[in-house]
């Protein structure tokens, strides 16, 4: 492959961590691309945030599609698995939730980047607030990047520049890189809501984040009446 | 996660290698699921294979999509790649081939064993018959193993039994097991032809196995007129 020098893939999804590790991304390397994979997210919403952020920040941008995940999730495939009524009141991940998907994730992101001779993928994951998922750690993300190098025969690095940071020190992060209004258009809420409902576990989250961070949530400010 | 013992999910497709591991997978195991992405062959006739080859085994079978591989190699979705006219001379694989597609299949099966309680994953990749697939090494299984490990925090292995057999081992492995009559149902021709065209690269590799084995293709005999 034609490695192409200093550029990066960002696993982009557009919330509020894949929206600073794009803005990091853009600070580390000359060429950022953003993938984004639509693996049929109950809330289109969350793909719209992703394109009105990767414009924002003018890189190239893939959807790239993944249907495999909501397959394995329903009941149509298998015949044994009972629709998901609800969501795990823990984790707020439908019942069905599929084990392994930022594995899956990243390896698409990193067979984007092999294709544009890019070896360099930058993800959001993060293991302080950590929560049940083990493909979150650092440990996974070092395996797994073993794995892309070998399977792929390309010299793959992973990035997690989130992984020991704080919600608090993730909203300074951005700042400090100058692109804090990136989050008027970002998206966290499970329940889909503009402006955010300010109720869903990931509402709250982000709001004692930005509590902690001493600072106003673009978003929040954005949504206000005028 | 609840795990059943001595059960295996094979991937599957329906061609000689991953049938031999089928019968391989039914020696080893007291269950055994068959899981086959479809990820948009372009000769359909493979699912059909693999269906047959499956109802033979008497074992759970799932089709799995996966369009994420369609999308990576046209150029619909980034516009700068061109449509793949052709076939690679050496691989014969089209101009769009994407990398890792062996790391999403066998995370995808790995996924769906989490959620039946299944870590052992069955794979007919081969290093002896490596052309130039970086993801069919020991070296790359190893390494996907742990990222299995560590990213769904559970005891996968990843089972290889035709890493290192000739063609022709591999053909007496599945006459030993007993379930030779099964090829008559897998498929391997290029060109999708039934019965086989014979010229293709996937034909003759087939053919010169069955004659380093001193042996018929049950699926030529089967193919012959009566």
């Amino acid at each position: 492959m034609h490695l192409v020098a200093s550029s990066a893939v960002v696993l982009f999804s557009g919330g509020q961590d894949s929206t600073t590790c794009l803005a990091w991304a853009q600070a580390h390397f000359a060429e950022v691309h953003a993938v984004t994979i639509d693996y049929g997210q109950r809330h289109r919403i969350e793909l719209d945030a992703a394109r009105r952020v990767a414009a924002r920040a003018g890189v190239p941008h893939v959807i790239l599609p993944c249907d495999s995940f909501r397959a394995l999730g329903g009941n149509s495939l298998t015949g044994d698995v009972a629709v998901a009524a609800g969501t795990d009141p823990v984790t707020q991940l439908p019942n069905s939730f599929v084990p392994g998907r930022n594995l899956i994730f990243l390896t698409l992101a990193a067979a984007y980047g092999w294709q544009h001779g890019i070896t360099d993928v930058v993800t959001g994951v993060c293991q302080t607030d950590y929560s049940g998922y083990p493909d979150c750690r650092e440990t996974t993300m070092v395996a797994l990047q073993a794995a892309l190098r070998a399977g792929m025969d390309a010299p793959f690095t992973i990035h997690a520049p989130l992984m020991h940071l704080t919600k608090a020190a993730t909203i300074h992060l951005l700042w400090d890189l100058g692109r804090f209004d990136w989050l008027a258009d970002s998206h966290t809420c499970y329940n889909g809501a503009v402006p955010p409902c300010g109720a869903c576990p990931a509402c709250l989250l982000r709001a004692r984040g930005f509590l902690a961070a001493g600072m106003a949530d673009p978003l929040l400010i954005n949504s206000m009446p005028q």
